[in-house]
């Protein structure tokens, strides 16, 4: 991962080279302590250690016995973001759809567009209790037994060492993988969670991690030594100065799921205590004709992080008579694409528009494993200067709970707060 | 469309009912002058007239003459994003795809992914030389004709009364729509921009057009008998009190593109001069796994806009004898995600997170008409509050000039400043 942060600097909210330099003693701290944390397996930085503690020879076990058309990964948040992020950017082998909301129409659709005697189905909760994952896979249980399918034949359990799945998985004698201890879902891409559906999409997992064990080996106790570091310590510093808003816009379309799983990794984070920075996802350069007008004339609240692959396929522009264009044939999307990522550049930093590129030499497993890790490594470093706790989402509890006693669930005081919900109706 | 703004008063930004009372007088003011805009066919005013003047028979008659597998858009931005919505929503019936970004890679997987021979494609650029739709187009029309696919009986051309695009269709006696004058492309999705691909995708244009006509009519002086209205009243009041973001949180998966429309319509309209209020992209049930920590506990920067249909259909959960999930059996994922809905939405007032409920009956055509014209009169409304010039994008002339010189397509000094980039690089 090549991280450029040459445009951080000098823009409208005033960050400056000596600004990274006295920052960089805190970097050093933080290192140490994501080092000893590291070290000790401590929850969350466990995390930083998957390129050495994945084992990928029982993920590889799981899906060898299956070549299914499509892959039913059914889970939520953490539990979808990852495996979707390297399959969406590289699985075109094997029709990957992933169950991750409860909109009843939608699932319908999926469950009723796929051939279930063809499909695998992986069940992902740490817990066993999560209630949209549960409730999805009831009914796509359900649809296989209405459809003839055995689906202890075609189903696969991620979860915790105990609870509902791996009771289930007991039972009925199904593959289970384990959710690695220490690991938040949001951190457990390179892992049992997010690296199933990459095996069963036939992708190189070993290459995966070894893009992510390159990151782990540049983490070091200086933001100029470590793109990781310097991506984190970077937007710390600007979110410090008012970048409220972290805009990730990769030019690649098959980085679009990157920018989603990024935008849960930062907001989850990083949001606590009044404090945190707001992922916004855009994509270029589509996004150019939609949110540049803002990026560059609104507020200076914003840091725009540039994403993409220093190399990919390309596809020449054929000649054209149309009038004024003649300057296209004979040039490529491909430069047409770099012209205007590098154009985008300059316009927000002529702008003041503070702006870090980040690249990775192609969109491959190894490609996707430093940009996950390196993104992983750079929020942890992030909640250590920021002094918050990086690993833990507690403001999710109360509606949990709100909605667990709306479905008779239990005897929830939260229940009584939605019912007793202040309006002002126009219509 | 329903707004309900009770969840805007009261929270940490300290918005109460007697602002609003206060503001209603100017949102009296901003009502004549919208008028008046629309009374003249003002640039960007007279989108706001679309329900009366756009006609729909010629998009019909240019949709009879075909039935095809795939209906590939060729345009960007407001050329692509009201289509979008309405065929993501409601388009079941055609195979419609966007060809709305220049990656080489992703656009030659588009177009080997498809069947040429039964496939029309709809190039949209008002001026007809928007670089990315034009290179995108003469990448398509040579692959139709390298597979022996006569182009130019599967072309449709949706473009300005002169210019590249309108030379051609006469040329080859292409079918070709207008886009209407004064509307400027964010604000076209109820014109032969939006209409023509929902045409083809067989939807009912006249009841997409009813439902905006239903909130047209209930455009009045006072936010509090204007759904839409008292949307942008309410969101400007916000903004003005430190509300700089948007997230946009639809409960439906239909909606996910109606979110995207709505950051274009948004960040490009209120963009301006240092001011507008950022749109973020969710999508709920999912980001309530993703978005809701940072939202909940975040900053107090955030007014949170969920969306959803009152209606839809559902689908039970079947009864389970895992543990502690017995409360799920019985229910229905419809009553889950209403149930997360609310939960949501009082999560967020209990911590003093300004929300907005707005809804449609349901998602069909006369909806999503109430929503898009919604929005739209909502923009304008703000708009006019803040006085900025709702209906320019003048800030991304710059990049546009720096890529075209890059290109070779001219000598604009803004290319220089591209190649001057500063940098400091990490890897």
């Amino acid at each position: 991962m090549y991280v450029d942060i040459g445009n951080a600097l000098g823009g409208d909210l005033g960050l400056e080279r000596a600004d990274l330099d006295a920052l960089d003693e805190r970097v050093a701290d933080a290192h140490d302590r994501i080092e000893r944390g590291r070290a000790d397996g401590e929850h969350g930085y466990a995390a930083l250690n998957l390129p050495e503690t994945c084992d990928t020879a029982p993920i590889r076990r799981a899906a060898d016995g299956f070549d299914p058309d499509h892959l039913l990964t059914v889970g939520i948040g953490g539990s979808a973001l990852g495996a979707a992020t390297l399959t969406d950017a590289l699985g075109a082998g094997v029709d990957c759809r992933y169950l991750d909301n409860v909109d009843p129409a939608w699932v319908r659709e999926v469950v009723d567009d796929i051939d279930l005697s063809e499909t695998v189905v992986n069940v992902v909760s740490r817990s066993g209790t999560t209630a949209e994952t549960l409730s999805n896979f009831l009914v796509v249980r359900e649809a296989m037994a209405s459809a003839g399918v055995d689906w202890t034949e075609r189903t696969v359990v991620t979860t915790g060492e105990s609870g509902n799945l791996r009771a289930m998985a007991d039972e009925h004698g199904l593959p289970a993988l384990a959710v690695p201890d220490g690991v938040p879902g949001r951190f457990s891409a390179l892992s049992t969670v997010g690296l199933f559906a990459a095996a069963v999409a036939d992708l190189d997992l070993d290459a995966v991690l070894a893009g992510a064990a390159d990151e782990a080996d540049r983490l070091a106790g200086s933001l100029f030594e470590s793109p990781a570091y310097a991506y984190g310590a970077t937007t710390y510093a600007l979110a410090e100065r008012g970048a409220t808003t972290n805009a990730t816009m990769p030019y690649a379309e098959s980085l679009e799921r990157f920018a989603e799983w990024f935008a849960q990794l930062w907001a989850e984070s990083l949001g606590k205590e009044g404090t945190g920075q707001t992922p916004a996802r855009a994509l270029g350069a589509t996004d150019q004709h939609s949110q540049l007008q803002l990026y560059r004339a609104g507020p200076a609240d914003k840091l725009v992080t540039l994403v993409r692959p220093r190399e990919s396929g390309d596809v020449g522009i054929p000649d054209t008579d149309l009038e004024g264009l003649s300057y296209l044939g004979g040039a490529s999307l491909g430069e047409l694409v770099d012209a205007e990522f590098r154009a985008t550049e300059a316009s927000l930093a002529a702008a003041g528009r503070e702006n870090v590129r980040i690249e990775v030499d192609r969109v491959d497993e190894r490609g996707l494993g430093e940009l996950l890790y390196g993104m992983e490594a750079a929020c942890v470093l992030y909640g250590e200067l920021a002094g918050v706790e990086t690993f833990t989402q507690p403001a999710v509890e109360w509606g949990k709970r709100a909605a667990r006693g709306l479905l008779g669930g239990g005897d929830f005081p939260e229940a009584d707060a939605v019912t007793g919900k202040r309006r002002l109706e126009v219509e």
